[in-house]
């Protein structure tokens, strides 16, 4: 996180904290325990950006009755292979596995299916999602919009949001192939970081606020934008822009939900959108039966072969060569699992502060 | 096409001249002539690398008997919203647009549908897969995995093919979003356009037979690779390489096509991959019917406001704003429907090699 570490905390413990301070909020037992899981999931996977640390956030928004505790998700249109799905305004920590699950249901009926979903808030890392889907020998994706950060390519505002997609592949002898990347060419939290550190960020990330490239994070932050993934038109911005947009329509929407610069802002630190289009946030969630394409252990044994093949790639100079999409998350994991989960001063601060709002214990 | 344009000739006389070719191949009238309307709607959209300047390495491949001029297309396993498709080597532009007709029909029958295709060859277009889903007011989804040309992120050599994804979204009163865009940062035809005209490429495209980055395209060109969207790095290369990668076991382990490295070359100039891990080329088009989430009326009058919003934010300096996705090869098609299209010299000889292998005459 770039401040300096003041606590390593066990994973169980910090799962038990959050699954308490969502209850005291008025969530159910049980969804409660798979929000505060999802959280634990991003830290175990070194996504520090979305696991605990976001939990003042959520807090925040429960606490001033932004975010519904007890939402009556329903389904409010549905084909045997697809639904539309209400979050009530929902957590999206509990809206998005109750949809998920939904999906994987529905594959298993007629061999895949979507499931759009509006009315529902940040819903975690799009990868916990998809890792669902793997235990049941099923292809998953995730893809939700999130509040506008980045610019469309030759533009000089914000109007989209980071909007991730996951996907996941199950090997069979090799760990499974897990994608789950956001749509610019940088995250936000890297400039977070250089702002803090007070360094330059890399050409190619950001703009300022007039529009012109920048290497100042605080250009960024004070009004700037990010650029998409390609980040010019030389360099294939605007693929990184049709990446974005495309991720915005299927959430946003086909489910309903708010699209665009209209995405409901996530925390309560900023000011709401100008006009609203849909119903809260969206997402999609895919799922496809591999056995409706091909046999899953032939699936399996070809996956295992991609990986060794992948992994055998001639490197490049001063590399180890490519890696496979997801192991970085995997080592993370074998290593916080045992060593705990690093939490900076800051949120730390955070979490002493929802302790006190919610009389949760932290310490 | 950088050469010296020696010849305008009407879309129609271009359709009627490949489909008179494929016919003589073989091909039956129907698929020649829908083989013939991609060709010719890639020329008309500008995409000139897709176009009728293909049809000589078809033609090649037909002529030396590489691809079936008569395939006896099968559904090899299906479950309501499934289905993979053997193309018994057919030509992609045969293949592809009855899988495509597949997945339609049964996303009519239960809201959604993904259909896998093994035993194919190069289909074209993606964007002419999706564009024909409009008219039926569902979301069309297409991609392909293809002849190895790039590099994975810290890679030295070719692994991946261009593996391009495309999804289109209707309007009302506006055109259609269509989004058809390959995975590495800049397209092979760039290359072969900068060794022609003898310039440098942009840095971020390309890696040279060493792995070092080049602005030579000549360097690329000899045993050299182009880079994954995203480029290094720093500036995301590794989300276009999880792009390239998903959309390669997507097109080819699914469907038990080959994938990666072992992708079949699309010409006669270049060996065979050392080893075979399926059949043929794959591909995956997907099919999602609007109604089964939304109202078709309201979901496009969204989708025109998504685009007039768009079309609204502020430009960054020099650039005249962020354009739609699908705005460049509409204006294309608008443009040379009226004046027809230019064909360079190199693909007006390739015409005429083509007319006196088959004896349909061009010109």
């Amino acid at each position: 996180m770039g401040e300096t570490e003041v606590k390593v905390v066990g994973p169980e413990r910090l799962k038990e904290f959050a699954s308490r301070v969502f209850r005291q909020f008025g969530v159910g037992q049980g969804e409660a325990e798979e929000a505060a899981a999802i959280l634990s999931q991003a830290d175990l996977r070194g996504i520090d950006s979305h696991g605990i640390a976001r939990l003042h956030a959520y807090s925040r928004m429960l606490d001033c009755g932004r975010i519904n505790p007890a939402p009556e998700i329903r389904i409010v249109r549905e084909t045997p292979g697809t639904a539309t799905v209400d979050g009530d305004n929902g957590l999206g920590l509990v809206v998005g596995p109750w949809a998920n699950r939904l999906g994987l249901d529905k594959a298993e009926a007629v061999g895949t299916s979507w499931v759009a979903v509006r009315g529902s808030n940040h819903f975690g890392i799009a990868g916990y999602y998809v890792m669902e889907a793997l235990g049941r020998d099923q292809i998953g994706w995730a893809m939700t919009n999130t509040t506008k950060i980045v610019a469309p390519l030759w533009g000089a505002e914000r109007m989209l949001g980071t909007n991730p997609i996951a996907i996941a592949f199950p090997g069979s002898e090799e760990p499974p192939i897990v994608i789950d990347m956001a749509s610019p060419a940088a995250a936000f939290g890297k400039i977070e970081m250089a702002i803090r550190e007070e360094k330059p960020i890399p050409e190619g990330w950001a703009i300022d606020r007039n529009g012109q490239p920048t290497i100042d994070p605080g250009g960024m932050a004070d009004g700037g934008a990010m650029l998409p993934l390609g980040s010019t038109r030389d360099r294939g911005g605007h693929k990184g822009y049709c990446l974005g947009a495309m991720i915005d329509i299927l959430s946003g929407v086909l489910s309903g939900a708010n699209w665009g610069p209209f995405t409901p802002i996530f925390t309560t630190d900023f000011e709401d959108p100008p006009r609203t289009v849909g119903i809260g946030l969206g997402h999609l969630f895919g799922a496809m039966r591999i056995d409706a394409f091909v046999e899953v252990d032939e699936f399996k044994r070809q996956i295992d072969d991609w990986i060794r093949t992948f992994r055998k790639t001639k490197p490049a100079p001063g590399t180890n060569g490519p890696i496979i999409p997801g192991d970085p998350e995997r080592e993370a994991e074998a290593e916080r699992r045992e060593s705990g989960i690093p939490l900076g001063a800051a949120v730390v601060e955070d979490l002493r502060e929802v302790s006190q709002m919610t009389g949760v214990p932290f310490d």
